[in-house]
C-alpha cells in the first residue's frame, strides 16, 4: 500500500457550509479519522477562489476530500466513493427500492433545495431579496421531502437506519432555521432533526463543534 | 412476478426537459422498452403542477418512471435505480476512483448547473435578467466540467464507455446552445457531444425525436 494510501483524510472543510456538514457526518459514521483542513468562505472574498484552491476543486466550493491518494469533489460523490470502499456502517440500504428511496431524498435536498440558497447564489440574488428566495426554494423542497418521508420514514428518514438521506437532512434543516422558515408544517423533517441531534456521529460534525467555528456564532 | 412487474415503464418526460433527458438515453443504453407520458412544463401553467402529477411527483417537475410497481423520482436517482436493477450495458464503471469521476461531473451538472438554470428559476429570475443568469452559472459549471474531463476522459466523459456523465453532459450542452453561451473554451466538452451525437441511443433521446416535441422547433 503506498504511503498515500495509509495517509490520514484531509478534508477541506468550512464549518457552516451544509455541503461539508454532509461528508463530515458520514465520515464519523463510519468511523473513519480524517484532518480538517479550513477554506473559509468569508475571508478575503472567499479562500475557496484563490489559485492554490482552484487546483484543488475547480467549483471553487467546499468540500474537498484527500484520501487515498486521489482528491474527491462533490458530497453525493463522496459520500458514495466512502460507501463503496468503507462499508462498514452503511449508509445506503440493502434493499434496491430503499435505496432508490435513500437517493431520491438526497437528491431533493441537494439538487433541488441547497444549490439555489447557497451562499454564492445569494450574493447574485442580493441583499434585499436573499431572505425570501432562500425561503422559497427550501419551503418547495420539504414540502417534497415531507411527503417522500410520509411513506419512507421509521427512526430515520428511511427505515430505522441512518443512510446518506440523513446526512443531508440535518445540515438543510439548520439552514431552513438560519433563513427563518416556518418548520412546522414538516413534523416528520423535525422528528427524525431531533432524534439525530443528539447521536455522536451527528453531534460532532456540527458546525458549533469545528474548528474553524467563530467564538461568537451568530447562527448557532 | 406481479403484473406491475412485467408492465412496460412509463416515463413521465417533456421534450425538452433535460432531467427527462438523461433518463430517456439510460434507458435507451440499457435497451429497457418504456412508454411516455408527456408532461408540458409549458400548457395550462405547467401540468406538472395539476393536483394529479404532484402525487405522481411531489416536487412537480419531470421526470418520474413507474417501474417494477414503483414510481420513482429524481434522474439521478432513477439512473442508479436502472443499473442497480438491470445491470447490462453498465452506466458506472468497475473501478471505484472512475466511478467517484464519474458520479463528480454527475454532480457538477445536475447539483451545480441545471437546478441553477431550470424552467423554475428563470421564471423566479424574471424576463430581463434570464439569459444573463443561466450563461453566468452554466459557464462557472462548465470551466470545472472542462477541468475535471482534462484528466478523465477518453472517448466520453470518463475513459472509453459510456456512463451517467455522459447522459448528463449532452443535454447539459442543448440547454448551453439555448442560452447563447460560448462553447468555444470547452473543447472537451464539444468532443465528447459531436461523438455522442450519433449514437442511437442518444439519437432517440433527443428532444426533437420525442412524441410532445412540437412541429415547429424554435431550438433544434
Amino acid at each position: 500500500m503506498s504511503l498515500s494510501a495509509i495517509a490520514k483524510p484531509i478534508l477541506y472543510s468550512y464549518w457552516r457550509s451544509s455541503c461539508s456538514w454532509r461528508v463530515r457526518i458520514a465520515l464519523n459514521l463510519k468511523e473513519i479519522p480524517y484532518d480538517i483542513k479550513p477554506i473559509s468562505l468569508i475571508k478575503s472574498g472567499g479562500e475557496q477562489h484563490c489559485n492554490e484552491y482552484r487546483e484543488v476543486n475547480p467549483m471553487e466550493q467546499v468540500p474537498a476530500l484527500q484520501i487515498d491518494g486521489h482528491t474527491l469533489i462533490e458530497s453525493v460523490a463522496i459520500m458514495h466513493y466512502l460507501e463503496e470502499t468503507r462499508p462498514q456502517r452503511p449508509l445506503l440500504p440493502q434493499d434496491v427500492h430503499k435505496r432508490a428511496k435513500v437517493r431520491e431524498i438526497v437528491e431533493i435536498i441537494c439538487s433541488g433545495i441547497q444549490p439555489l440558497q447557497n451562499l454564492i447564489v445569494l450574493i447574485h440574488v442580493g441583499e434585499e431579496k436573499k431572505k425570501e428566495w432562500a425561503q422559497h426554494w427550501i419551503t418547495r423542497g420539504f414540502r417534497a421531502v415531507e411527503k417522500a418521508l410520509s411513506t419512507s420514514a421509521g427512526k430515520y428518514c428511511v427505515g430505522d437506519e441512518i443512510s446518506m438521506a440523513d446526512c443531508c437532512l440535518v445540515p438543510q434543516v439548520f439552514n431552513a432555521r438560519r433563513f427563518h422558515v416556518d418548520l412546522r408544517p414538516y413534523p416528520i423533517i423535525l422528528r427524525i432533526d431531533r432524534e439525530l441531534e443528539a447521536n455522536p456521529a451527528f453531534r460532532a460534525a456540527h458546525p458549533s463543534n469545528q474548528p474553524d467555528c467563530p467564538p461568537e456564532l451568530p447562527n448557532k
